[in-house]
């Protein structure tokens, strides 16, 4: 962080939007994933910057998930790299599930630099497309994954997901966990369970929950799962961001 | 524009998000601009990608105020150059008002480049901060202009402007018209006429009704001043905003 004191009222959201930039001077983020992270900026502004109730109830659902996976995945790319990438890690280590990189507008060079970042910030190892393998139902220059990521995955976290490549997973019967400020969005809508809430907000929580249900075995992670009701979830969503209350 | 058709439902924003990115590429657009225009597209979306009734009596009173202007100054920073360059040198030639480069994120390259790319688009004069003149008010990167500039200016249109500019324009009595999709910010709040709207939906509609005055002296321009009321349209855009209709 550069000039930005924690003390001022815009911390948190500066502090991304410099994380952002970063990412595209270190050629880990699309300038297209900034416009992007503009729009997060407007919803989270409008939906009030705060973990809504509807959001905890979809992490719970989400880190139950991820626990019950036979194989989960974790894609990540450009922005969510730069944004919350040690938490990526964290939450790959915590929940046993592989990172793989997937990007939106296809680049080998940008595919390596987010594989190496994400190195730096703890991974031990991060699956990258092989340009063999492909995930059905993809246009081509995105249609390449790794065998053993998200096309072998049963459960698969996509934060701030393009609406194809989730539609892609939901026809091959995969369950899709995102992390998507826009309730309105494709991605939002296709999605098996849905997050609408800041990703740099929403992965700490994800976090502590997948830590806590591991310790505590009590814990009925199938009521967490059927607390979850996808439709519901984003009309209360798009009722906050369209009249600023719950 | 590269692969997208016409008919494409997004056309236009696709378009915009291409000639934004060309402007980071081409060096007149600053990647935090990218930002800004991804929060744009979110509130364009929210108000339905559509100029509101609101928004053309805005655009009638800022013609009006133009005209009446005994000196008008188009300020033009790296966003508005990428999305409507052409747009504002032909509101430039039409309302005699020259323009001002003005950018956030301080750079002679970049004011350079963008007088440059505004020449490419036809202008005959742009004018740059001389590094020596100042606007009081202002922090130190941000504060030098041109001496013939907005510092002179009665009428000031600043689109796409940031709120500290648009607060010290105001405190030195100018008449500042901004164009800004969130009726929340501060520059909207702040600015004499503030129409929401699209500036690539704005201007041109901008440009014909300022050539229709000119071109019809019968045609009231106290009047098209007078209709406007400032916090009566915000609340109307941030109602649409909120509600999804007028």
């Amino acid at each position: 962080m550069s000039d930005v004191p924690e003390s001022h009222p815009r911390y948190q959201s500066l502090r991304l939007r410099e994380a952002i930039v970063a990412g595209v001077d270190a050629g880990v983020t699309s300038p297209h994933g900034l416009i992007a992270h503009g729009r997060g900026e407007a919803y989270d502004y409008l939906i009030g910057e705060q973990t809504a109730p509807w959001a905890v109830t979809a992490i719970d659902a989400a880190a139950a998930s991820l626990l019950r996976a036979r194989h989960p995945v974790l894609s990540v790319n450009g922005n969510t790299a730069a944004l919350v990438g040690e938490e990526l890690v964290a939450l790959s280590q915590a929940a046993k599930a592989p990172l793989e990189v997937n990007i939106f507008h296809t680049s080998s060079d940008r595919e390596r630099r987010i594989s190496q970042f994400l190195r730096q910030q703890g991974a031990s190892e991060v699956l990258l497309p092989d340009g063999t393998t492909e995930l059905p139902g993809l246009d081509s220059n995105r249609r390449f994954v790794h065998p053993a990521g998200i096309l072998d995955a049963d459960v698969i976290f996509v934060p701030l997901e393009d609406g194809d490549r989730c539609e892609a997973l939901r026809r091959l019967g995969r369950q899709v966990i995102t992390v998507d400020l826009n309730p309105l969005s494709r991605t939002a809508r296709t999605a098996s369970i849905t997050i609408v809430d800041n990703v740099a907000r929403a992965l700490p929580r994800l976090i502590s929950r997948v830590q806590q249900l591991i310790d505590d075995t009590n814990i009925d992670r199938q009521s967490l799962a059927d607390a979850y009701e996808h439709e519901q979830l984003l009309a209360q969503a798009e009722a906050r961001i369209r009249s600023g209350a719950d």
